[in-house]
């Protein structure tokens, strides 16, 4: 976990952003020694019907716990992404719902990972978890958290007759994810290999 | 609603805090077209089973969404209390789980009003609901905002099923509020009566 981690997860209400806020948090808190803030705001957007958290991850106590300009971005809807990708921290990352945002502006050096989050959601029988899914995503391509420290906070934030759905939820957003990181060191090396070769 | 309320709610892992944050904040923003937000925090006391949300209610955006000294405090664990109360703003209103805290201490000028929400809860065959009666009671003794939003914001804030239990939970909080509050306007009458007599 770097010194101060800001992420921002953002998407239209019923898709479950806070709850996918506060598992992270918990995850960084509870089960990983450190601190953590997940702050919601209510006011003319939650109206409309959107929904967005801040979560602040960090190794020391956190005495302003707003997030300016993220490090991590989570998009579940177009109107977030349209909305927060200009604020995402040059450099920073992006993860979004493939296939209900389209991006076509990112800050510079912004790495972007999509995962069909509802998708994958509907196959476990449940679109209501998808965000876990994300959440399972989010620790497989940041690597910002331990993955059991993830698991841990997943299974502790909801019933218990929840809980083997969402982390099925959980490992299959993370699987994916790993695959992903995968697909690109090998795109990444092929790349290497050809831009070598036509040196 | 005033200007700026800051709001403390306080118990143990278990008893539903965090949603019953977020009833009042999304009472006050999303059906009564204020602002409000509601901020989480996760470290070493999380860990220790304790809970907290600090909701702020504006009519303006809210720029620094931390209480630092909150005009109401709601407790409902003896470890919340005797955290919290040193912080409560003098003349503020302090509301408690009357069987499980007991408070010796209180800032200068704090009106107490106490509420055996556990109790209540379990009347209604479902000791977890007792958040919501809480809620109910904050309605009430503090008048703060529209009991109408209220009740909207529980039924939005919980699954369709368990929407007419936390209803029921959030009236009967309520309506044991407006009770006291009558029964002290008749006490407060009867001392008055009292000294002008003696006087």
């Amino acid at each position: 976990m770097q010194l101060l981690t800001e992420i921002r997860i953002a998407g239209f209400g019923g898709q479950g952003v806070i709850l996918a806020a506060a598992v992270i948090g918990k995850a960084a808190a509870i089960f990983q020694g450190g601190y953590a803030t997940m702050t919601q705001s209510f006011g003319p957007e939650a109206r409309g019907g959107s929904s967005s958290a801040q979560v602040i991850l960090s190794t020391e106590p956190i005495l302003y716990p707003y997030v300016t300009q993220p490090d991590i971005l989570v998009v579940m809807s177009q109107e977030a992404s349209t909305r927060f990708v200009p604020q995402l921290k040059p450099g920073g990352i992006l993860i979004t719902e493939q296939e209900m945002v389209r991006v076509d502006k990112y800050p510079n050096g912004v790495r972007v990972y999509g995962v069909p989050a509802t998708r994958l959601a509907e196959e476990l029988g449940r679109k209501v978890v998808l965000n876990i899914v994300m959440v399972g995503f989010f620790g497989a391509v940041t690597n910002l958290l331990d993955p059991d420290s993830l698991r841990k906070a997943v299974a502790d934030s909801v019933p218990p007759a929840m809980q083997k759905l969402n982390l099925q939820a959980f490992d299959k957003g993370f699987e994916y994810g790993v695959k992903l990181m995968e697909k690109l060191a090998v795109a990444a090396e092929i790349e290497e290999t050809v831009s070598l070769e036509s040196a």
